[in-house]
C-alpha cells in the first residue's frame, strides 16, 4: 500500500531528524520569550525555514511566521493542510538545574511550546526535502502568544494565515499523559478559557488601628474563599467548570492596612450555560463581598478562547492514522482537558483535529504538571508529534478516507 | 515666678520660629526617605545643628544624629534631659496634590515624622540661642527607622545616645486627636508592636487543573480569614489585641496556580499574656491551615517594640507643664494607642514621658488616619510639640516638682 | 406484529387504570411514612396485591412486599422479570396546600415514591387481570427505605426478593425533566451516594467570655466553608463530585457557647478515584480544622449506595421499547444524575435498566426540585411509568431482541 | 467600735448557717428551673421566708419573691437596703456525676444562681433572728429570669420591689476568680448584653443537586465566619466588644439541602458607640451575605440589659467593708466582666454596688467556666457572699461612711 510506504518513509525520515529537534528545543528552552515578545524565537524559526528553501512570511499578525511547501504529486484538486505550533513561554522561574534550563530570570517554557516549535520545524524540513512526493500543499503556522488572551491565532488568521487552507491540525505535548500514547476525541476537547481581573478599593490606614480602615486584604481573602462556592454549589456537578485565582497582590508594608488589592484569575468551561452561571455568580459575589465590608470591588471579565471543538471526520482520521503509526494500544480517547487553547479559532474557520501526545515519564522523574517550575518533557514525544502531524497532512492531501 | 517667665519666654521664642518649622517640615515632606535610608534627612538635620553651633554627632547607630546644648545656669548637680524626634517615612504613595506633596514615588511622610523633626530642630535652635539661661544640658535625639523593627532607637542607645541622660521626652503628632489638645497617661500608652512573615509553599500548576496543585493563594486567603478568629474569640475581650495583615503577594500569571504566597503583618498588644495567646494561636492556625490543604506554612514571628510605658512622676510633670502652657481644658488623659513606638527602649533606660499632640482638623479637611495616602497634619501642632518638649526639659532641669 | 398488539393493549389497559393510580398516589401522599417506618404503606400494597389474587410475600427484608404473577403463555425457558417501586417518604414539612397534602407533620413524599408505588400497583393489577397472555413471570418489588443508607434493597435481596429473577427494571419520576419525555443511558446513570456524620467537641462556656471556650459553632462553620474546597479544587473538574451538608445542629441558648456541634451530609460520585479523593480530603480537613481551633472532630463516613450502572443490552431495549411506546421524539439519553439509588444493588445481581420519566410541568406550576417542600409531580408521568415498566417486562419475557 | 462588733457578730452567725446554705443550694442544684419557669424555686424561697416570720410577697413581677425585715434599732431617718439574688437555671445538660447533680434533663444551675439564692436565704434568716439589732430595714429580692432578656428585674421593679428602697446590693459568684477573694469596681463592671436571632431562607432541594438550590447551611456558615470580622476589624481594639453565636439549627436530613437556617447569639459591649458599630456591621454583613448567595436573611436584634454601673460611693463602701471582713489581701479591683446582668436595672433606680465573689478552686477541680456543663463552685464562696451582703446592708443602714 502506498499510504503505508509513505507513512513508513515519513516515520524514518523524521526519526533521523530527532537529534535536530532536541537541539532546537533545548536552544528555545534556554531562551524563552513571553507572549507577544517572541522576537528571537520568530527569527530563529524564519531563519530555519528560509535556510531550507521554504516560502516564508514573517510578521504574520505580530511575531507569527508561516511557511508553505508546495507538493509536486497532487492528482485531484489542489488541497492545503495547515500544521500549527505555538512559540511563547510563561512568566515562571525555571526550577530545573539541567544544562538547557532557562537563562532568562522569571521566564520559562513551562508548557512545551518549545517542543511544539521544534517538532514542527522538523516536519517542515522533512517536507521541504521531499516535496516532490507530497500530494498537496502544507502550510506551517508558527504562532506567538498562545498563553494569553487575546492570543496570537486570531491576528494570524486575520492576516491571512489560513487563506487557501482546507484542514488544520495541531498537537499539544501533555505530561499528565504517559509518553508513547497519543489522544484525541471528537467534539469539545479543550475548555473555554476566560480571564478576569478584580480590583478592590478599601480604606488604608495604620495596622494597629483596623477600625479606622477597610482592610482590602481581608476583603480579597474573603472573596477568594467565597468564589470557591461557585464550583462547589452553583455549577451542575455533571458539567466541568473551574474558577482559579493566579495572582493576588496587595500592600506594601507589614504595618500598613492596604488600601487596594488586585486579583487575577481564569475561568474554564465547556458549556455556555455553565459559563453564564459562573460569570453571574462572580458578579454577585464580588458586589456583595465588597458591600459587606464597605469596599468597592470592580470585576473586569475578559472572555477568552472558545472551546477547542474537533471535527468528527478528522478525529476519525486521527484514530486511523495514529493506530497505523503507533499501534492501537498506543492510541486513546482523550478526556476533556480543562486548559484553553486558541487553536479553537483555527477550527472555527476550517475543519481539523487537535491532538495530545503523552510527554510524561514519571519513572524518569518527568512528572511535573504544565505551568510548574519543574516542568519538563520526555523529548521522545516530539518525534511522535512530528510523525503525527506529518501523517495527518499526508493522509488528508492524498484523499485517504481510510 | 521664674518658671512661669521661662515658660512664657519659651512659648514666645518658639512661636517666632514657627515659619521655620513649616518650611523645614515641608522640605522633608517633599523628600521623604524610607527607614534605614534617611541619608539626606540626617544630613539636613546635622547641617542645621552645626550651623547653629550645636555639638553634633552623626552616624549614631546608623543615620542617627545627636546634638547637645550645654546650659549655663545650673545650680545643683548637672542634669541632662533628652528630647527625641524620629525621621523616617513610609512605603506609601502620597495621594495629596499640594505643593509640598512627596516627590518620591511610593514614599511618603504618612506618620508625621517630618513634623517631629522640624519641631525638635526649632527647639534645638531656640536652646542654642539661649543656652546661658538653660538650667542644665539638653540632648537632641534625631532617630532613624522608627517605622520598622528592629528600629533605630536600640542602635542609637547602644552607640551612646543616652549616655549621661537623666530623663527622656518625646511627642507624637496624632491626627485622630483634634489640634489644640495634648495627651498623655501614666503606665502603658502605646502597644507592643510585633512583625510577622508567613511563607506558604503549595504546589504550582495549570490554572485549569486545580486538582493537580495545592493552591497557595487559596491557602493564604483561608489563613487570613482564620486569623480573624484570634481577636474575635481567643483574646480576652477586655484586653486590647490586634492582628493585621499588611501585605499579601502571590502569583505571576492569571492562569498559573501560584506555588508560593507570602504574607506580612503585625501584632499589637499591651499585655504579655495576650501576646503569648496571639502567638500561640497564630502558630496553631498556620500549621493546621497548611496541613489541611497539604501546603507548608512557615511563620517567622519577630517580636518588635515593647509597650511604651510612661514614668508616673514624669507623667504628672506632663500634666502640670501642659496645663500651664495650654490651659487645663487643652490637656487630656490619653487612651491606649494601638500603634507601637520604639521610644519604649529609651523609657526602659531612663524615666520619661511620651506625649501626644492632637494634629487633626476635620473642618480643614485634615482627617486621614496615620499611614493613609491622604495623611496630613494641622501644622500648628508642631508649635505645640516644640513648646511641650522644651518646657518639659526646662521643668526637669530646673528641678521643678511643681 | 404481536409485540405491537401487546404493547397497544398494555397501553390501553393501563390508561384505564390511571384514575386508580391517581387515587392510590394521593392516598399515599396524604399518609407518608419515613424510611424503615413504612408500616401502613406496606400493608396498603400487600392488601391490594392480595385483593387482586396475586401471590404476596410481606415482611421481605423489613416492610418490603413482593408479589409474583405467573404468566400463562411462555414458550421457551421460563423467564422472570422484576419491576421495582420504592415506598418511603422524607423528613420534610409539606409546603403544599392542596387536598392531598401530607397530613403528617414534618414528613412528606418529596421524591415521588408514592407515585412509583401507585404506578407499579397498576401494572400488577393489569398483569394479574391478564396473566394468561403474559409470556413469563413478573415479580413486583415494593421496597422500603430507599432514602437512607443502608437502604431497603439489600435486605430484600438477602431475603430472596430476586430469587429466580432474570432481569430487573425500575423507574424514577424526575421533575427537572418535562413530563412526556423518558430517559435512560447505558453504564453509570446515578451516583454513588455516601453519608457522613461529623461530631465536633469544643469547650462550652459563657457567650460573653469566648476566650475561655472553644466555640464549636465557629469550628463547624469554618468546616462547612473549608469543605467547599474539595469540589472546587481537589476533584478533577471533568469528573462529577458533590459534598453537601444537610444538617447542622449546635447549641441550646443564645448566650452559651456550644460545647458540641453535629453535622450530617452526603457525598456523590461516579468514579472510585474521585470518591477516594473526597474522603481523604474530608479526613484531612476535619482533622486540621479541629486542631486549628483546639476542638476534637470525629468524621464517621458511611459508604452508601454504589452507582446505578445500566446493562448495555437492556438499555438498548429501553430505547426500542420507549420509542415504540411514545415516539422517538419523547425518548432521550439521560445525563448523569447526581442522586443515589439503591436500585444499584439489584443491578449488581441481575442485568437490567433504570429509567427516568419526566414529571415536571413548569407551565402548571410543577417545578420544585426533588426533596423540596413544594415538590409535586405531573401525575400523567405515572401512566408513562406504568406503561414503560410493563412493556419492558413483556419485551424481555417474549424474548424480543428488537 | 460597734461596727466591728456587729460585723464580727454577722460573720459568726452566718458561719453557723453555712451547713444550711449548702443543703439549700444542693437542693436547688438538683431541681433547676429555666428562666420564667421558677415555680418550685419561688415556692421554696417563699416557704422559708414565711417559716422564719418574714413579711413575704410572692408573684412579684412573675415568680419573684420579696421579703422585708424591719429593724428595731434605727436612730435617724428610716432607711432600706435591698439585697438581691437570682434564681433561674440554664438549658444545659449537667455533666457532673456528684450526688447533687441536676435531676432535670437538659437543665442545670450552670451559673451559680442556686448559691446566690441559698446565701441570701441565710442572710434573711440571720436578720430575721436578729432584727432588733438591725439599724434599718432590709428588703430581700429573689428574682427569676436573669439569664434571658427581657429578664426578671424590670417586672419586679415595675411591681414595686424597690419601693422605699434606698440602696441595692448584689453579688455574683465567679469561678474564674479564686475562692477567698472578692472584687468590685466603680463605674461599669458588667457588659450590655443583647440578643439576636437570624433567620436565613435559601432554597431547599436534593443534596446531590446543589446547583438547583440555595444552601442555607452554607450561607449560615459563611455568616458565622463573616461576623468574626466585626470584633477583629471594626471594633476599636481598646474597647471591649463580643459577638457570639450560641445556637445554629438547620436541616432535617443528611441528603436534603436545608431551605432555612436559624442562628441565635449575643452581643456584649460597655460603650454605646461600640454597640452601634456592632449592630450596623451585623446588619450589613447579614444583608450582603444573603444577597451574595441569593438567600434572604432577617436579623432580629433585641437590645438587652444595659451595663451594670456601680455607684462610686457605694463601691468605696465595698472596699471598706470587704477589707474589714476578709483583710485587704482578699479584696481586689474587678476587671470588666463581659457577661451581662439585669442588676443594671436596679442600679438605674437606686445607688448601689454589684460585687463578685471568687468561687473557683482549680486545686479541687473546680475550674469550669460559667455556662459550662461541668460548672461547679467552691461552696465556701456562699458564706463570703452572705457575709458581704449582710455587712453592706448594715454598713449603709448604720449610716457608716467609714
Amino acid at each position: 500500500m502506498r499510504g503505508c510506504r509513505k507513512v513508513n518513509s515519513i516515520t524514518e525520515r523524521l526519526q533521523s531528524l530527532f537529534p535536530d529537534m532536541v537541539e532546537w528545543r533545548r536552544h528555545l528552552h534556554r531562551h524563552p520569550e513571553l507572549s507577544y515578545g517572541e522576537q528571537m524565537t520568530s527569527a530563529f524559526v524564519a531563519g530555519k525555514l528560509a535556510e531550507w528553501g521554504i516560502e516564508v512570511r514573517t510578521g504574520v499578525g505580530g511575531y507569527g511566521v508561516t511557511g508553505t511547501v508546495r507538493g509536486g504529486r497532487s492528482r485531484g484538486p489542489r488541497l492545503t493542510a495547515a500544521l500549527r505550533a505555538d512559540m511563547d513561554a510563561l512568566p515562571i522561574q525555571d526550577g530545573k538545574s539541567c544544562d538547557y534550563a532557562s537563562t532568562v530570570p522569571g521566564v520559562m517554557h513551562a508548557c512545551g511550546h518549545d517542543a511544539h516549535t521544534a517538532a514542527l520545524l522538523a516536519v517542515a524540513k522533512m517536507f521541504a526535502e521531499n516535496k516532490d512526493e507530497l500530494p498537496g500543499d502544507v502550510r506551517f503556522l508558527f504562532q506567538p502568544a498562545e498563553e494569553i488572551s487575546p492570543g496570537g491565532a486570531e491576528p494570524m488568521i486575520a492576516d491571512g494565515a489560513l487563506d487557501g487552507v482546507d484542514r488544520v491540525y495541531g498537537v499539544h505535548l501533555w505530561t499528565p499523559f504517559p509518553a508513547g500514547i497519543v489522544y484525541s476525541a471528537p467534539g469539545p476537547v479543550m475548555a473555554a478559557a476566560d480571564e478576569f481581573v478584580i480590583h478592590i478599593r478599601g480604606k488604608g490606614g495604620h495596622g494597629g488601628l483596623p477600625h479606622q480602615t477597610v482592610d482590602s486584604i481581608l476583603v480579597g481573602s474573603h472573596l477568594v474563599v467565597n468564589l470557591q462556592t461557585i464550583v462547589s454549589r452553583s455549577v451542575d456537578p455533571t458539567e466541568p467548570g473551574v474558577v482559579s485565582i493566579g495572582k493576588f497582590q496587595a500592600g506594601n508594608g507589614f504595618n500598613v492596612i492596604a488600601e487596594t488589592c488586585s486579583i487575577n484569575g481564569t475561568v474554564r468551561s465547556f458549556d455556555d450555560k455553565v459559563r453564564e452561571t459562573i460569570v453571574s455568580r462572580m458578579e454577585r459575589i464580588c458586589a456583595h463581598t465588597g458591600e459587606m465590608f464597605g469596599a468597592d470591588i470592580q470585576l473586569d471579565y475578559k472572555p477568552g478562547y472558545p472551546p477547542v471543538v474537533n471535527d468528527k471526520a478528522e478525529t476519525e482520521r486521527f484514530f486511523r492514522v495514529a493506530e497505523s503509526l503507533f499501534g492501537a494500544e498506543h492510541v486513546q480517547a482523550s478526556p476533556l482537558i480543562m486548559a484553553g487553547e486558541d487553536f479553537s479559532y483555527y477550527l472555527q474557520c476550517v475543519p481539523g483535529c487537535f491532538m495530545f501526545v503523552g510527554a510524561g515519564n514519571p519513572a524518569a522523574g518527568i512528572a511535573a504538571p504544565h505551568h510548574h517550575p519543574m516542568f519538563d518533557i520526555d523529548e521522545s514525544a516530539m518525534l511522535q508529534s512530528a510523525q503525527l502531524l506529518a501523517s495527518m497532512a499526508v493522509s488528508y492531501l492524498s484523499g485517504s478516507s481510510r
